[in-house]
């Protein structure tokens, strides 16, 4: 587990309560061996950490309870490949915080996870923007997978829907609502509140982040196109060729004048090929109260698919709660082992 | 390919349109060794049927172009395994008509297939919800599988979602709109038409069947319901066992009438675990006109899946195309036989 906030705490409350079906139907057994974060240093310790500890709650008690293993197997470890090594990790959970600049970190992390032999699985979009090509082709080669189920719609199979339930089928372009922050204040801000309360709201719920200009100038939904089309495209596409305005320059007034008119605002993202490339956009669009994605409200999302067999396919998560990120890693884990272990098999023959 | 009616006949063109993408992405290369349907009778040729003339168009010019080698082939034919047999399959298409009594003579025919050591590929709900426990144990035995996403939603991946994208998911209900006539037929009440006028539109659309009585009366909805059930809820659970209502008692009058008020009707499906099993209904509902079912007109579709993990995730198919049904079992036939092939190799080691 790299990176140990939220996501993959949760994480190992989900994989410790469903171990038994794990086990059971996918003939999966698995221990965690080892923990990195900024707090905790580099832990590992290859006979497996206490579960029981590690998902117990709070960042404190988990950290530091996690000391002692950690004194002695990090000494030697001064980097992510020494502890890859010390953890004899078969798996990376890599759950670091996101740099939209050029996704590093991660990148370097998940590279290394590869080249030791392990499934590199991540919940950090920089990873799918900056590298996707790379990443995949070197998992190729590693016969090993690299997977980011996490990165847009919380884990909704989006991304394994295309790669194994829709073969042949070509995706042409989509649109959507994909980032809750703005979400929110737009509602807020329908509701009668000003843009600053429906944003220290939206910070109250612990849904947008201290400095939320991110989500609020349209990156994380401008990012989010990117991963999108880079990895179910086909294209290589920078978040920075994303058109993207944010939802700053919407005042409280032109909300709530949109609502009288049956109409409302929703920070909308659409993408298309066009040719041999790709047109993509964030911006605020007027949607009617009738069309869909106008009951798309806090911290649900929606994305409409264009293919070239069904029209539009489109894919609805309502009201997530907490675990969802987590579980798109968890589902991720069991979709490479379980692979990696019938060609492991396939191999021998 | 069993029943050479629109949905194998359109399966023969999108396999042939996709040939190429299928060898060179799944290493997947086929040929139609036999057809068999009650006007052409059972045809089989183990060197392949000429494609080109199969997927040439009008069901009388591919008759009667098809007729040649089936005289030769068919004299010794009389039933099921013996074509099986002429044609060494390794894959059944079946899409003969549904049995709503008790699924046969489809049932018996997949049974054949399975045993005979083919997949099964199935768009006939008679199959799944009066035999999916003991066809999916006979797959399983063979080392074969029994497929039919296209039972449901005309092929939209639902049953491959589940199964092969959200493992350890477990699905505690869901509800949605899933017959296309009584849909139509309840918009073009709305536009004014009488009931009549509008199943006759709806008829003329060829939407409709010429005895729509087993969609008006919710029977095809109720149908839909038990597949589902059975497929994803792992509860045996007949069409019969659906407390259904159609919308025979619909008069345009109350339809139009919900109209001003904001509503609409539309015939919604439901079901729901209820301890050891499941309650389902179907029956006309009213419904908002904010609600994003209202929207889901003419032949689209909706599916909201309650989840332990997922609160609520929404599939939607809007306006599908005539080649959606006949897509999904292409779709089965990649994942049966990539999967088919990887068992094997195992298997041999």
């Amino acid at each position: 587990l790299l990176g140990f906030g939220n996501v993959n705490r949760t994480l190992v409350r989900l994989l410790v309560g469903r171990e038994a079906e794990i086990r059971a139907r996918y003939g999966i057994e698995w221990r965690i061996t080892g923990i990195a974060s900024r707090k905790l240093g580099w832990i590992a310790d290859c006979n497996g950490l206490p579960t029981s500890v590690l998902c117990a709650g709070a960042p404190a008690r988990a950290s530091s309870l996690c000391r002692p293993p950690a004194r002695e197997a990090s000494t030697s470890i001064s980097n992510v490949r020494e502890w890859l090594q010390a953890a004899q990790a078969d798996v990376l959970f890599e759950a670091t915080s996101l740099n939209v600049e050029d996704g590093q970190p991660a990148v370097g992390y998940i590279r290394a996870a590869l080249e030791h032999g392990a499934h590199a699985i991540t919940a950090n979009k920089g990873a799918v923007v900056y590298a996707y090509d790379e990443l995949s082709k070197l998992a190729a080669a590693q016969g090993k997978r690299f997977l980011f189920e996490s990165t847009v719609m919380d884990g909704v199979p989006i991304f394994s829907l295309f790669r194994d339930s829709l073969p042949t089928v070509h995706l042409r372009g989509f649109r959507g609502i994909l980032n809750s922050t703005t979400n929110l204040i737009l509602s807020g801000m329908e509701e009668g509140l000003t843009f600053d309360q429906s944003l220290a709201k939206a910070q109250a719920l612990g849904v947008a982040e201290t400095d939320a200009s991110y989500d609020i100038d349209g990156w994380d939904a401008a990012v989010k196109v990117s991963a999108l089309v880079n990895a179910l495209m086909g294209v290589r596409f920078r978040p920075s060729a994303v058109q993207r305005e944010g939802i700053r320059n919407l005042s409280a007034q032109t909300v709530r004048a949109a609502r009288c008119a049956g109409k409302c605002y929703k920070l909308v993202c659409r993408a298309a090929r066009t040719g041999e490339t790709v047109e993509a956009s964030v911006r605020p669009e007027l949607v009617l109260l009738t069309d869909p994605m106008a009951q798309v409200n806090g911290t649900s999302s929606i994305v409409y698919f264009e293919t070239d067999i069904f029209p539009e396919l489109v894919i609805t998560e309502n009201n997530p709660g907490l675990e969802v990120t987590a579980y798109g890693m968890l589902a991720d884990f069991v979709r490479a082992v379980s692979e990696g272990r019938r060609r492991d098999r396939e191999e021998i023959s």
